[in-house]
């Protein structure tokens, strides 16, 4: 393992494919540049002055100051909100440096490593007079998932070329957490899982092979039961079932998906096949049995956990924004492992339709959960005003428990980081969109600029910017959603349903196109999925559509609607559909000796991409649209 | 007002009808007497055996001695839970005196009594040396929550006949809450009501009118904001709009349902008809739109609160067996309050559909949600460990918050005065099984033996033991689920879709019979009940019908299954159906271009009542069953 100064989010020492850093790749135009350029403006900003305006930054100074006793404010676990905002802001700086940002990132990683204490035990819940003691809470304390983000900041700040303050206070505190946990320490783990990869990919960004060594030790001691009973069960915290024996995601998702992340990062580098084989084998049974059609996950409010198998409801759907992402990091960390595009598939599904809908078109309110049916209009939240955590309704500034908002940040300011690849004779493009990306590989340098408006519609174009004299593949995911139909502008030399390649010289100029089915469709649930059963979803390319009241009479639910699929068609540049209305029935009792009601009055309502709905004020919506009599 | 001796559970001043007391009426045989008799020999006792082994009891000995300081057992408001089983106690002696139950009883009260303080205050969670102080936590401490049970076990006391230690303890108690909270007092409410009722009740039964004052004075101060913010809004206590503006049940559900019944009591002794319509409209819109085909109540389980309009999901019903419980104390109430037999038929369907289904068949573990669809086998519980609250599976002998339990007790020794009522000349049966009811009319002595084993099928009887040489009125409910079918043994004198009246001179011997279609039914739900779209239910008699994994060949799941109303037919005095086998796909992701399968191969499955699963081992089960392709 060697120290790797430049690099993407996860940078393993073995892969199928090499991820590009922030100086190889760039969104030029698009959804994407536009969500980083919002990041950028607004919603670091944002974070940054919530976070002063409650007290979180200022707890370091507190802490620093000696005078956290009494005076911390927010749960325990605020810190690793602060580093979440560093790490955005990292990505950030790596991205578009900005001399403002800079100061800022500074600034604030200075009031942090103030906080340090002398051993290298950085928190300002804990361990100080009159708080509790360290570690005394590691069920749900979090104390190491709090310094598993500063770690990922840490990695962050060197993989963008700096090894400055954030990496050594990074490096001391892991220090300090080998000696307080390592192989002659504490047997035992955090309740909330994140500083497993953490570690991993310190150890990645800075060659130090310990770090690696406890990663795997708290992935090892999982699921003995070395955490203290949990009101939601051990699954909860995945303390139910040694990681390598388990054969599901299962309990909180965020949880679960970092756990696996952590697991997968300690098989690769160690070599652990039976040990990655169970993570991909998690990773499978979720996507086929517990996952949204937005990629989202988590079915229950209650402990913000998976449910069952084919436990899906759209109404209290939880699909939390953060476990959105957390599955995009683990999809991301298999696809570099095993080269299956099945897993850039959930990535783009989960990027598009869970993640993006986080984020107000403003940049200023986040969703927490993501439901795929909102039957009662959302109240306007106030803006200055912190909400719970787990209630819809319509997006807030900011949480009790506020990982999402800073989650999205350090999301949106790598997120062209997935996108592609390189391998020694070639490129691979995972996603589209628009975006410049140059490489070095084996035979010279690689520059091409992706184009084409993705997802908007019209073919993908790849212009050869620069290239070597000499053959290169060009892999082009063909997203499972296309069901194999994609229109390429010159033969492949490979193909497959999933993926084409295009082994040739290429020179400056050259461009190629791939054309993907442009129409909308209806897609169908499992029939196992009793909380869809008898309704069917909308989607164009990779984006699910929904329906808004905005968009139908203002008398209309669109709880008591119906829709034809034989309908579905483009209109003005959108997709519409015919919705009918049915009367609602107004008896004592709502259950009924025979099968209720047939279509009324019809209307042609437009859909809109789910990622985009709650931006025209309160407003009910539905993904899941009841099929029509006749249908189906 | 005045001080009434006898009487059941709820005693207005005026009712269109008159309750009867424990002295007046007997559960002779049939399922009512069965769950009676196990309640005596065994739920009591399984509930006085977990109480000493916590700690729950000794709490009262520890604050009497002073030595509660650090050595109170359980969460904040478990005493409630010794002051339910006092009232099922109380009631069980009325019912069926036993010397040893006698005794039990008033040595528990014993110990209660010599805990409470000199001020008449009684709690062992605050306010002694070491505790948080009284009343600094009404948003969640639910002191006046634990008066109110206190206050509810003295006046089922009083009602059978005793005006004892418990009693006169409640009378301490209550004028010591009228200091604290009356006009003079703390503009103040609970976080959880419940006291409102309870005060009610106890000034129906003490004729003291500062408790009916004090009763008012929370129901007005409710939905004003005296509460601090709670994590799940205001809503979920009810603090969010005044009783008399709510337009529907809200929140959480037994919180919602027990306000309900408070401001019912004072409407009625107030003659508050404003407030009286609020409550009739909000049960109302509860019946219709946020009640399961159970009659369980509560659709989410984060906050054990009622979900929006026709959320109703199957899997993840909550329908805590105390909401249902609660359901029926405030249909009872307006049953007396009306007259209207729509409130007898939700009693009925929940008393035998969610409140049933909760005691496992030997007494000695229970159902706290209750679910209409269970995916995996639950875990054998372990029969010594407490459980968190909320996860079902398979019923568990205790838990944390062990509301449950206890409430079953108190509902059980009283159930059968819910069964019927008198009016000056006559009688109204409102729920039928095998029963003997003897009261005193203007006229005279009236005695009737009703049977027929209801619900197991067959016509039921109403046999007159004595009665006067004057006209009386036999009134017959006619269930809803009967739809008007009821075929009576002489002509009646009145008649509705809902019930007969017979008018005439009833001698002893004289038998009346009213038969009700026995066949059992396919029930659809309303088409706005997304959770339940494209399945049916099967129904026979007031019992929703189940299918359990039992039932089912070994190797097939209820979560892959179809079944087709048309083939519900009797099997060996049961119900069974044709229900068909989905092979389960393996596809890697669940959604799909086309509607997916058709049915496969057939079995012929019993179907069992729903209050009955889960008495054989871990099972899967659905109550709700999806309709087999071409139905419907």
């Amino acid at each position: 393992m060697s120290s790797a100064k430049q690099g993407g989010p996860v940078q393993p020492s073995v892969s199928v494919w090499r991820p590009l850093g922030a100086d190889e790749i760039t969104a030029t135009g698009g959804i994407w540049a536009e969500k980083q350029q919002l990041n950028a403006d607004t919603i670091l900003r944002h974070c940054e002055s919530w976070m002063e305006r409650i007290g979180w930054a200022g707890n370091f100074d507190r802490a620093a100051a000696g005078t956290i006793d009494g005076a911390h404010a927010g749960i325990e676990f605020v810190d690793s909100e602060v580093y979440k905002l560093l790490e955005a802001m990292a990505w950030e700086l790596g991205r578009a440096y900005s001399a403002d940002l800079d100061r800022r990132f500074h600034a604030l990683t200075a009031r942090v490593a103030a906080a340090q204490e002398a051993d290298g035990y950085l928190n300002t819940s804990f361990g100080r007079p009159g708080q509790p003691p360290r570690y005394s809470s590691l069920e749900s304390g979090h104390e190491l998932y709090c310094f598993g983000h500063l770690l990922q900041a840490a990695v962050a700040r060197l993989r963008t070329g700096h090894d400055d303050q954030l990496p050594q206070a990074a490096r001391r505190l892991a220090d300090h957490v080998y000696d307080q946990f390592g192989p002659a320490g504490l047997v035992a783990v955090c309740g909330h899982p994140e500083i497993e990869m953490a570690l991993a990919e310190l150890a990645r960004a800075t060659g130090e092979r310990r770090y690696l060594e406890l990663a795997r030790l708290f992935v090892e001691r999982r699921g003995k039961g070395t955490l203290g009973p949990h009101p939601f069960g051990q699954e909860y915290f995945q303390d139910d079932i040694p990681v390598r024996e388990a054969t599901t995601l299962r309990g909180h998702a965020v949880r679960a998906l970092y756990l696996a992340c952590g697991a997968l990062d300690v098989a690769t580098e160690t070599g652990d096949d039976g040990l990655a084989a169970a993570v991909r084998r998690q990773w499978a049974h979720g996507a086929s049995r517990r996952t949204y059609i937005t990629g989202g996950v988590g079915s229950h409010h209650q402990d913000e956990a998976y449910g069952d198998d084919f436990e899906l409801p759209a109404d209290r759907a939880y699909a939390e924004t953060c476990a959105g992402i957390a599955s995009v990091m683990l999809s991301w960390r298999l696809l570099l492992a095993t080269g299956e595009d099945k897993y850039a598939d959930l990535i783009e599904r989960t990027l598009l339709n869970n993640v993006l809908a986080s984020p107000r078109a403003d940049g200023r309110a986040f969703y927490y959960t993501n439901p795929l049916h909102q039957r009662t209009p959302g109240l306007v939240p106030d803006e200055d005003q912190l909400v719970h955590r787990a209630e819809s309704g319509l997006r807030a500034p900011w949480f009790e428990v506020s990982c999402c908002p800073t989650n999205v940040a350090r999301t949106l300011a790598s997120v062209s980081l997935y996108f592609a690849t390189a391998s020694d004779d070639g490129i691979q493009l995972h996603q589209y969109g628009d975006y410049r990306l140059t490489t070095e590989l084996a035979a010279g340098v690689v520059s091409l600029q992706v184009g084409g408006g993705y997802p908007a519609g019209g073919p993908v174009s790849v212009t050869v910017i620069d290239a070597p004299d000499r053959d290169l593949t060009l892999r082009l995911r063909v997203p499972a959603w296309a069901r194999g139909r994609a229109a390429l502008s010159e033969a492949p030399t490979a193909r497959t349903t999933r993926h084409v390649e295009i082994r040739r010289v290429f020179r400056a100029g050259d461009t190629v196109t791939i054309a993907f089915p442009d129409e909308a469709r209806a897609t169908y649930p499992d029939r196992r999925i009793d909380a869809a059963r008898g309704t069917f979803a909308v989607e164009r390319g990779p984006l699910v559509l929904a329906l808004e009241s905005p968009d139908l009479p203002s008398a209309w639910s669109v709880n008591d609607i119906s829709a034809d699929p034989r309908s579905i068609a483009a209109d003005d540049g959108g997709t519409a559909i015919d919705v009918y209305r049915h009367e609602p029935s107004e008896e004592e009792w709502p259950y009924y000796a025979e099968p209720g009601g047939s279509a009324g009055e019809r209307v042609r309502a437009r859909l809109i991409p789910y990622h985009q709905w709650a931006n025209r004020g309160p407003s009910t919506m539905r993904a899941w649209l009841p099929l029509a009599a006749g249908n189906g």
